[in-house]
């Protein structure tokens, strides 16, 4: 039996100013920060250690694993950041305001573009400075296609789950301890498929932000225990 | 033309206590949590920028790393850690405050011990607690023979300099920027090689803390120009 540790970022700056934030490299807030905290603290306090942690390449991400890893006296652990991880990318709604959008599109077409499985967002233009600062950024030079002008959940989980399938999921088959730092919907991606999670569900499947949810496997990689760390 | 850069800790707990430290787990002191600051503003002010970073499994090491990275605005570049970047393992003088030594043992000995090539300090015995914790320490189950119980500077770099050579030398020649955070003494078996220094005079050969040590390397991997930054 081996233990997976699923970890959402705390709060950052554009959570507490409600607006989209996507592959937009949005620092934690100080509350955030304390989450971060808390989650490490919770992980040393239930006895949990780790082989290796994997992040996304949003510094929301890294901070908040660099926190928990710090607070378990774990600084020394190998850490892989991978950009397949990242929170899902929102397109044009990338920094508006999530209230100002709903007063703009109306409450549903605004519910619609967070929480579809695959009706997307309006796209970025590519001629877009979001797009374009993003395009032009050293750590996406490898992403297939260049960066996404938008995704789905559906498309995010199209990228999250391969890697977990080459890279992750063959450690945990090992034996290996793995705590992953990551995001709603990168996260999500992980729950759809260890939890077996319809379509239909998974993108209302809200993740507690600096919670881990922890997944007892057995060698199937079958969930046999699931809960949330207090 | 390639850079690399090579940056030693900043000020830690003990460093401030006089004490041998070695494979010791000191955190940085305020004052040397700001040198990495200013590290990290240097190297971004001075345009640097890098593919690759590499520290000990030491958390001096990999604070003042992720200190700079943040300050850079790259925590997501990817970091790998490893032991062979361990400070020298200072044997039976661990945990040891130098001025007591020197009271005790006379200040050449004390010399001697710190900055001869090869002659050993006390060994620390396989029944002291301070070896047994670090033979417990899930992080050196890996180290062939099992923790050392000392370690001369040469002993030191022999287990860096094949290290670099299998895993560091490589990206450097195929043009990866590679920043180190490491340690007094593993930093001096880079430099030793780098610069063609004597096994006389490495041992007195002094990096100053938290400063960027700049070189910048030609395809046999031959400094074309060395500096420190200020």
């Amino acid at each position: 039996m081996t233990a997976l540790v699923l970890l959402r970022h705390g709060q950052s700056v554009w959570n507490r100013q409600d607006r989209f934030t996507g592959w937009v490299d949005v620092d934690l807030t100080e509350a955030g920060v304390a989450e971060a905290e808390r989650a490490g603290d919770a992980l040393k306090a239930g006895g949990f250690d780790f082989d290796v942690c994997y992040t996304s390449v949003l510094k929301r991400a890294v901070r908040t694993l660099w926190i928990a890893l710090d607070r378990m006296d774990r600084m020394w652990l190998p850490v892989i950041r991978d950009w397949r991880l990242n929170e899902r990318h929102y397109g044009g709604l990338t920094g508006l305001n999530k209230q100002e959008m709903r007063e703009l599109h109306g409450e549903e077409q605004v519910h619609i573009w967070r929480r579809s499985f695959d009706t997307p967002p309006p796209a970025l233009e590519r001629s877009d400075p979001r797009w374009q600062e993003q395009a032009a950024d050293r750590r996406y030079t490898e992403v297939p296609g260049g960066v996404p002008t938008y995704e789905t959940l559906k498309l995010t989980i199209e990228r999250v789950r391969p890697y977990w399938d080459a890279e992750i999921a063959p450690r945990v088959r090992l034996g290996e301890r793995v705590l992953i730092s990551a995001h709603g919907n990168s996260l999500r991606a992980l729950i759809k498929y260890l939890e077996g999670i319809s379509d239909e569900d998974i993108p209302s499947f809200e993740i507690a932000t600096g919670r881990p949810r922890v997944y007892e496997l057995d060698g199937e990689l079958k969930p046999v225990n699931v809960f949330d760390l207090d």
